[in-house]
């Protein structure tokens, strides 16, 4: 009955199934506070007061017509200026509002740029470990995906077999830093380096390479780490960016894209992308959220939380003497497994309670992804389990 | 630069900016109350005072993880149990939370829905006049649109045509009652034989045909008028619906849609939606709406005003000899242009600085759709311009 495609989706699905499922088995005969679920990516701060308030200063000030009505597909105008200043403040660039488009999230952000560059078989290339939608977005669009294999010593990109593996066919370059799911934060000297490989492919082949960066953990990074900002670097770059993280608002799906007036083929392209947001169901970006987050466009959670529970969860497996890159930013640390099938690994923490998610549901196998967007206080209790699972694996 | 589908319809996008602007322009021109805009199908009756409560009452009740966070992609259990229950309570069903996932709008509803079932080239069949983003959702999944010619006596569907075009490569029906543009809403008597010649159909090709019942004007009805419950009717039909014009709310992109348990292959249907939902990129719908509607699911906007609206332009326009079909829900009337060449009519229309849609707009030429959500007192200030527009196309 369904089609070809969402066949093959419903068939995998059931992996991701069980895995909820076991976290719920395992809190109803063990209790939940003896369950440590490391495997979601579901924001553990709080939501800024200042959002509540805004919510009620805008429905008592304006008109339910303005508050909930249709607007430009591309969203408030009004809004998307407010962004754009918010950008040009922090990384003196010169947006103003049509070079940003407001979406339902990243994700979907992400759907409507690919959906308005890529022809059947044109490929894109991700970096390993990934998020492993991005598969799944690009096949939406009957792309190829074309993944690059992981630098397990920095989990920065292997810039090599990049450079080899661009050719006429490459359309776009999906980057995602802060990363999901090694933590990890692209230096400038990366981002410089992908640009001039991207600039020199672009003369060799005659065509226009997309750099799409979705950087839904932008604001969550610690010590002081910068994020380069990379239309800076590169003309042809969507920015793909969501509140979801950084204003702990995944459920309302609110996000914006930037194209910068510099991208080949500006107007085009900012076309494509609105009617994109429209043609595939969105429409436009919830009307009340661009009006909160247009007052809310500097604010960010409190990521002091996050850090402190990256320390101590990175400072506890280190000394157990599991290996780890330590996490710039996002929240997520990915392990080295101590045994080679990193599936066999996420089944043996099980026995200690501990859900976390294998590496090759990230393209990366050997690894295990541990989310640490959990109370600090379930980390505490949690360390005596991870110190048997150490016992139990690494072998000496 | 972009691709080729996206090229096509930034193409014919030029069209409706055009729209847009030469309603601006006119605006500067004469004043805004001297421009009569009939274009836009913006709801004009405000979003009832409860909306607004509710969201203050959540905010002020809820935690920000519970209002704000993730929840299953298909929505909050306990607001799709609160729909089911409010669609059993009027329509005599027997839904509970699985038959109802949340969208983003209806708009995202029926793409999920197309994305489910479509493969390549199968057929979407659709009755003239019709929404024409029907064919580009459509076509997002690379299926046939598949047009049925209009019955312009009286506007229900010419059944006879549509009985000869389905065959073994129809894999789904669209209509949408109340309807836009005509503002007919189907009888029971239509309903049952759309049913019953789909059900013969599914017999002789040995197939599944989906109805797919677009209804977000399901509670803009006039006159007692009833509007059936397709799904009491034919098994495999989705119901696509979204608050959009019900409450006010097109700008919050919420709605669901309704998939029935007694339709074929019920379970995996049901997880392909709720996955498309997913890899389209919406995700889940806003999770603050969701959480509305579960409290306001009975509510709907004063419709009454809708009602004396279309009283007064029908009864004035049928006084200046136009020729149109009353309609019995939704905010839209549909005139015969009484000059062969529609767009040409409202050309000539705006002279009086009367805005109207093209019929040629919905795929049925020779008429033009005048959208009746607006002030009372616009219609009031237009009919003398209807009246000498009639006296100039009119030809005793």
């Amino acid at each position: 009955m369904i089609s070809n495609k969402m066949q093959e989706l419903v068939n995998n699905n059931s992996v991701i199934r069980e895995m909820f499922e076991e976290g719920q088995k395992l809190s109803n005969l063990y209790g939940k506070e003896n369950v440590f679920d490391f495997s979601l990516g579901n924001p553990s701060v709080p939501t800024p007061e200042k959002i509540k308030e805004t919510i009620i200063h805008i429905l008592n000030t304006e008109s339910s017509f303005t508050i909930h009505g249709y607007m430009n597909n591309s969203g408030f105008e009004d809004v998307r200026q407010k962004i754009a200043n918010s950008i040009n403040k922090k990384f003196n660039t010169n947006y103003n509002f049509q070079n940003i488009i407001m979406t339902v999230g990243a994700a979907s952000g992400l759907n409507i740029v690919l959906k308005s560059i890529l022809n059947p078989n044109e490929e894109v290339i991700v970096f390993s470990p990934f998020f492993i939608e991005y598969k799944n977005y690009v096949k939406n669009y009957d792309g190829k995906l074309t993944i690059i294999s992981p630098n397990t010593k920095t989990f920065e990109p292997n810039l090599e077999e990049f450079e080899k593996k661009i050719n006429n066919n490459t359309k776009a370059v999906i980057i995602n830093t802060p990363n999901n799911p090694t933590g990890i934060v692209y230096s400038e000297e990366t981002i410089i380096k992908i640009s001039n490989i991207l600039k020199e492919k672009e003369k060799e082949f005659n065509s226009t390479i997309f750099l799409i960066s979705d950087e839904p953990y932008r604001e969550l990074v610690y010590d002081n780490i910068v994020v380069p900002y990379v239309t800076k670097y590169y003309d042809n770059t969507f920015v793909v960016y969501s509140y979801s993280k950084s204003l702990s608002l995944p459920g309302e799906r609110i996000g914006y894209v930037v194209i910068p007036s510099e991208m080949n083929d500006f107007e085009n392209i900012q076309c494509a992308v609105t009617i994109s947001n429209r043609v595939l169901g969105c429409v436009n970006a919830p009307s009340l959220m661009q009006k909160v987050i247009g007052e809310c466009a500097d604010l960010t959670v409190d990521i002091s939380q996050y850090k402190k529970n990256r320390d101590l969860l990175y400072n506890s497996l280190i000394s157990y003497n599991f290996e780890c890159i330590k996490p710039q930013g996002a929240f997520y640390l990915f392990l080295k497994s101590p045994i080679a099938d990193d599936k066999e690994f996420c089944k043996i923490a099980k026995k200690y309670n501990i859900l976390m998610v294998p590496g090759s549901s990230f393209a990366c196998p050997g690894y295990v992804r541990i989310s640490y967007c959990v109370e600090y206080d379930m980390i505490k209790r949690s360390l005596s389990s991870f110190q048997k699972l150490a016992y139990e694996t690494l072998k000496k």
